[in-house]
């Protein structure tokens, strides 16, 4: 497979889109963005590396840490986590409290806002020094020393963050979350915040690949059996509300961001970031989506 | 991989579950089968078919049968059918008339009753004899004339109908059913009533694991992009209100009937119809669920 | 009280409000009405009778017969009703299903579309001749032979009548509808149909004022329990999602309609009865509305 | 009327409902009050009072306090207040956060919990004391220097206080609370944690029974047009989820506290205050509305 020779088509044929989303603007940190960016860096598990356009420039992962975070809790408490938080996709906004108040403080999944504290929640019992960890985590993964959580940006969120601290003290008094909800509320927005570039998102998403193991490092992340599941719930539930028109136009189990960013994984072949933070009404990236669709498209390939 | 030796082990080890689980006895006709029923085929798309237990015995195929309505509606109205049906996860019951009235009248996806209700809509523009076509076209697929709708089961389910005729009126006073209710339920019901052993079931999906074409016949149902929707709809929403933890412990595309049947495909490699009448909470078979976790388990196959 | 001058006073003072509601055009036998009627009639309990405007054209009361049905219902059964219909305000719209999927089938009061079918159920149980005996009961009340039900207002309800038919059914699904739908439908849609003039429509009414018993005939039409039970259900649901303004503002038990009528009640002193078709986004008279603020304002009339 | 015969008739015929409700005890200070205390005191307008029971023990009077604040918000702000609370009864349960959400962070009305919450956010506006304000504002009312805020109650409820954080953090994030959610909700727990006895409680509430003047110290409390207004709120919202109910039965406008008492409105000649600490489902005292359904039908007395 010509993976250059499709980045750098879908890329171009994608160009039309610019312009049409917009950039997520709830604080001002990220609306600063320029939003005419556009990258996707394609990691084999082989060991190539494959890119097109703005792969080295840092950008804010926000909802894409979830994974990061939910693969930490899973290392730690394996199938224990699903007392506290459900599998199931939402058919309901990732901030919807409704769902929440019908299903008794257990949200949906670890995708939404509420499961993510929970799993945030969680991470507080076994982390001691929590966001130092959870980006250690991921600067071994990502084979680099760079990664750092944006701290205007975590300020920004916490401030703007009434939302988040409805649903977690709604949780709270269902007793799904145990610590404290500043605490938690810090925590999340700090891992929200951390900001990477396509081509070390690509790299550290790539052990979802290759049943657990990270090709280069060659530590075995995740059992082949948990890597099997957090790759099922990208696909169930990782494009917020647009999980299942994504699956259908893509059909690669996925991960994305406000800040524009979206991992995809072909499983035994490879991990791709890619960067536009024009965002569509759901919150996807615009572009990022038309680029994945044809990427899969022209090539043929996604799980199904 | 040794499939028959698979097949037998799982099927083996689920014994336990006997008993577990309860028949769906909401019309009589359902409620007579024996619950202790268990069978298993798998066809590959090279044209090999391993079986264990009741694998020739016809049961009620129930909402399987909206994967071949469906696939019927794709073939004569491609991407226009979701205008009329979202692609969404429910997050709610199968049944449910709440979501449908935040929505306007337009059903989450075609698998859900309210979904399955309009694209039987859709068909009645297009066929004229639209039960013997649908018949037809399972028949070709399975390579079996012997393929029936059970009368008496669609004239129970009709008697019982109040929920699903609900579901019709409210969908027709947003405009989105357009023939007559009765007409519908009625082609609805019927289809829902077509019995099918578990051989002729994984024939007749066969072509979804082989990009559209029927290994068999050769004829290519669906084009290869409309297939991989369709896995992809079957992964999302396949398992009413449980699909995203059937995603979770099995990861393969996969429809259900309260019948007891369930057939997954593994793209490329095959077809898999299950048959066990005794169902869990969620309205699946329970047995059946358990096999086809274990037979993921041990044999390490699914789409992640 | 000089009731005379007090109607002039708030039906002149109200011309400024015509033409900014609109008609009910859902059926065109509704959209045909003249938009600029307007009357009002109120008749005391000591026998007088007081009006202004159009209050001899006869109107679809729509609505209103829900008062009627309800009061047979509770003749015949008492109490026993409520097993069947709760007495909560909605919180929803007239003719919502999700409140009722929530509820399993149990409409929240009386005079939502919901709980208006239960009744109308009940009635068939009870009435040979239903729709003669209601009208007969509604005749007597209002001293008028030529009360009657508009067929064409009728049927052309019937053919738009998909949201009415999934909420039986839907109700039926939970055993809360007991005889067929189309004929508790045919009914419902029948004294929905019924047309009174204003003067007719206070007369009838007039019971509700004097503790049950009608002061021109004599008879005893509710215990003077059951009166004020009747009255605080049209104080706490009588003007669908506007209840509690209208409470706010008014304060009288009253019933609207959409052919733009509206029955009010000051215990112990009159009935009302106004009608003005221009309706407000909840589907009540928005001339009468502002009529009646302003005729309480003026008055200080009201139960509070 | 022999309103003393009258009070200890219903106190004496309500003695078989002890034990049949639950004391709130989601906070130990509300745990360990006496279950079967019971009392009922009646201030007439013209300055009689008629009591029975224990009626000068002070107890927690909760959702009570929602008057006061509601008084005095009018005071300052008149129909103002409209502009961030609704007036429509709830058809959810108190504290529910599902409405709010389809609201857009209106709460439907000023007696659930976060329409009190607004209530609370708006007199933070206006009172530069707003504690002392209120006790000052009920004090004069009740003519009793002694009414104080139980500091042990409102410490417990903030501890226990996540659901009406998450109400409170919600709201504002809609922009609809714009004090610190922190001092909303201690001035909020404070006033919910005032004491009184029955007593005192009839006494300030009794200019709600005289048009809005308070027929002992002749102040004018309210104007009669917001008397009224607030006698409509109470009797369409005042039994948190069991209002219409209690319409129906009663027929008098109350509002009703989780402490076990409540306060019922006869315009134009009395209020009453009763107090039974045990709860039946809805969070009402179970006695206390047995009571009020035979002082209303021995007496023949409501408003309808």
């Amino acid at each position: 497979m010509d993976y250059q020779g499709l980045l750098e088509r879908v890329c171009h044929e994608t160009e039309a889109f610019r312009g049409k989303g917009k950039v997520a603007d709830y604080i001002p940190a990220l609306g600063r963005v320029d939003p005419g960016r556009f990258g996707i860096a394609l990691a084999t598990v082989d060991g190539s590396l494959y890119t097109t356009g703005d792969v080295d420039k840092p950008f804010s992962i926000q909802s894409i840490s979830k994974v990061f975070t939910l693969a930490l809790a899973l290392k730690q408490e394996g199938d224990q986590v699903w007392k506290r938080v459900g599998k199931e996709p939402s058919g309901h906004p990732f901030n919807s409290l409704a769902q929440l108040e019908v299903e008794q403080g257990v949200p949906r999944n670890p995708f939404i806002n509420g499961g993510a504290l929970v799993i945030t929640d969680i991470l507080l019992d076994h982390l001691p020094r929590p966001l130092e960890e959870i980006l250690g985590f991921i600067r071994e993964l990502a084979g680099s020393d760079s990664i750092i959580s944006d701290e205007e940006v975590a300020l920004s969120e916490e401030e703007k963050g009434d939302r988040n601290a409805a649903l977690a003290h709604f949780m709270k008094s269902f007793g799904n979350i145990r610590h404290g909800v500043d605490d938690v509320l810090k925590l999340y927005f700090s891992h929200c915040a951390i900001t990477m570039d396509c081509i070390s998102l690509a790299r550290a998403f790539l052990f979802l690949a290759d049943g657990g193991r990270h090709p280069v490092t060659g530590e075995q992340v995740l059992t082949s059996s948990l890597t099997k599941r957090l790759n099922s719930l990208m696909m169930t539930s990782g494009l917020y509300n647009e999980s299942g028109e994504f699956a259908y136009r893509v059909g690669l189990p996925s991960k994305s961001g406000v800040g524009g960013g979206i991992v995809s994984i072909l499983p035994g072949h490879f991990s791709l970031a890619l960067w536009g933070p024009e965002l569509n009404a759901c919150g996807n990236s615009l572009r990022g989506i038309e680029a994945l669709d044809l990427f899969t498209t022209y090539s043929g390939l996604s799980v199904f």
